[in-house]
């Protein structure tokens, strides 16, 4: 069985947005074993639009669109799918009670456009959209499926996973089934050098390396007659990673680094503090993210200034004037302090030159310095970080969150 | 003249990578005019590739392919081309040498494979390869044009812009250039409704309106004889757009919201500091990625905890015992308590239940308050915001820098 990817929406096709929906699409299609043979992105243009189904369906069974549910009339991707398939739109009043109910809770009055977005071709399976007002919907007709999808991804992806994916399970023919291990600390050219015989050698299951944002992930996929023997063939290759990459492996799935940390500090009853400079902010905003924060993360304290870092952190006048912001005696003190000011176990800081101003030939852009305060103990680790501003502090974030992922592995529990 | 994009890779089908050559493919042809009406994706197979060329030229005069010039045998796109063409492949001396000097200079031996890569088919015009093996090639044939690319983007580019650009002009058609207006604080099926008009008369300019992560961008696009004809043409559109949005429009391009309001900050010799709770960093983590921030930063504090809000904000307990962590009381509270503690001009708040945990029905997920101090008067909002906690809290992080910015289109300079 296989499937066709169509993405809709002039903006793609005038290169002012990337196509991450056929990527994600194609990925979960290619974890159960479903063939994609091609991707096409065409235009908001009905005429095209509708050649572009034909030309699908002389080799494909099954055609997944995003894109083109929206309020306006250049988004044209269900009308099409019906006059297609010589379908009338019907109202779905269960869709229009819903996206009035969205729009009462925004305490705003639905618009026009949107009263469109609740009719579907007749007989169609609607999947509701629990992140934004522009259902999906699945038409069967004739031995051919057409599946309508939105295009932002923060709705995209959840009505993919929940209404889609179990829908597809009957076409599915052998599973395919991936795991994902998460590596931190390591680049990705060093993790396929350590890791070469694996990948020379891999037939099924398959390894992948990945590089993304100071990461590296590896997906080990398996094909098998079901999950289970997937799963089977997967676990000695796993096996001989680990033992390879030990604690570099953090985690697996979509399990973020700040979320393996926040389940150690919750384990071991940890709180944390965190003072940024560089970072600024970005080191709390990824704890905060994790639902649950509140049982550790006591404060975080933005000390962009001097200023702040003395009145706040209590870090020394001396030290700023004699060593610098950038220094690793203020990341020492920022750390200290804010444990001291918050009370908690831990302290995490950073300082450093995120560019693409302020560097010198001393203290270069990239240089960082990461402090942590572990119940009464500091260390300080200096980093020397490459890429634009944001490139760096996101680097920065990640190496100062794995400092103390390595930090808390150690450590007994306490409390 | 319209050009098809053919992206050749099996990885691209498994979602294994982003297709970002398609993207700086189409944005680069839109630059210069020329229309593209279908990308397609399609693996590395011969006869699936043909197929492809076939399709694509019953529609397009101009081919352009990434991908599958690699040195491996799965590596088709020119043999594809030459068979469909009915070309014989022939050696480029000059090419060979060049892929011999290029493995010289790294220390290597040229491998078996990368021969290949120095044959074309007869009568192409070649493409040289300045960072990596593959040269491209343009085949040109009854009227039809191949282009053939490679696919590592550090390669494609400056082949495409050294080597294609200029070959395209010949077919250049007059020039498009587009202008982005950057809308806040009204959704796309608003700024659809109120710009209808324009909307539904447009030709030359276009206006494309586009939804992302809490903004509306709207595209004008107008075709010129040049670029400042199409220029002109923008004007009065521009204009008629920005009298009926009025001050929703916050900027224009590439700006983003925080460097516009870091802009007027400036400018106005105004200091400020974030008490941030449900954003939890995102707000101070957006000014900071600024480049010039400390210029006005002063402090963020991330009082995700009761007893931070107290201890660094100095909200009353009364308060949150009465009126609970989220609400306008404490929001109120807490941006005069930052202020106030920092010194600032200006104190921006957050507070609210980002979810998935931690709502009833008198304080529902989505719930946010942001307060904004400023030079002594306090204004509190109260926002109902929709989807998951990552998408909550990105929405009231773009909602309370808007709200500084209308406060501080209104404000006198100030010092």
């Amino acid at each position: 069985m296989n499937v066709e990817i169509i993405s809709v929406g002039t903006e793609l096709l005038l290169g002012n947005i990337l196509n991450t929906d056929a990527q994600y699409i194609s990925r979960r299609l290619s974890d159960i074993g479903l063939t994609v043979y091609f991707q096409t992105v065409v235009g908001d243009n009905k005429e095209r639009l509708k050649k572009a189904f034909k030309t699908a369906y002389e080799r494909a069974d099954i055609i997944i669109t995003s894109g083109g549910l929206g309020p306006t009339n250049d988004d044209l991707t269900k009308e099409t799918g019906a006059e297609y398939f010589n379908k009338k739109l019907v109202l779905d009043e269960k869709s229009l009670d819903a996206i009035k109910e969205y729009f009462k809770s925004l305490n705003r009055k639905i618009g026009e456009g949107n009263k469109k977005q609740a009719y579907f071709p007749e007989d169609a399976i609607i999947i509701p959209n629990g992140n934004g007002t522009a259902p999906g919907c699945i038409i069967e007709d004739g031995g051919k499926v057409l599946i309508n999808l939105p295009g932002p991804p923060s709705e995209l992806i959840p009505m993919f996973e929940n209404g889609v994916m179990p829908y597809l399970t009957k076409y599915q023919d052998g599973v395919i089934f991936s795991k994902v291990l998460r590596v931190c600390g390591i680049g990705e050219s060093f993790v396929a050098e350590k890791i070469k015989d694996i990948l020379d050698k891999q037939t099924n299951p398959t390894v992948a390396p990945y590089a993304k944002e100071g990461e590296v992930t590896l997906r080990i996929t398996a094909k098998g007659k079901d999950e289970e023997e997937a799963k089977r063939l997967i676990v000695p290759v796993e096996k001989e990673i680990r033992n390879i990459l030990g604690d570099y492996v953090y985690g697996v799935g979509e399990t973020t680094i700040e979320e393996v940390v926040s389940n150690m500090l919750i384990d071991k009853k940890l709180t944390l503090s965190v003072a940024e400079s560089c970072t600024g902010g970005m080191i709390a905003s990824r704890f905060i993210n994790v639902s649950g924060a509140s049982n550790f993360f006591i404060e975080g304290d933005v000390t962009y200034s001097n200023e702040a870092k003395v009145r706040r952190l209590g870090v020394k006048e001396e030290t700023l004037k004699k060593f610098g912001a950038v220094s690793d005696k203020t990341a020492y003190e920022m750390a200290e302090g804010i444990a001291r000011a918050a009370h908690t176990d831990i302290g995490l800081s950073t300082t450093g030159i995120a560019g693409p101003e302020g560097g010198t030939i001393e203290k270069p852009v990239g240089l960082v310095y990461i402090g942590l305060y572990f119940k009464g103990e500091i260390t300080v680790k200096e980093l020397h970080l490459k890429g634009n501003r944001q490139r760096v502090r996101n680097e920065a974030t990640i190496e100062a969150i794995d400092m103390l992922r390595r930090k808390l592995i150690n450590a007994a529990a306490i409390k």
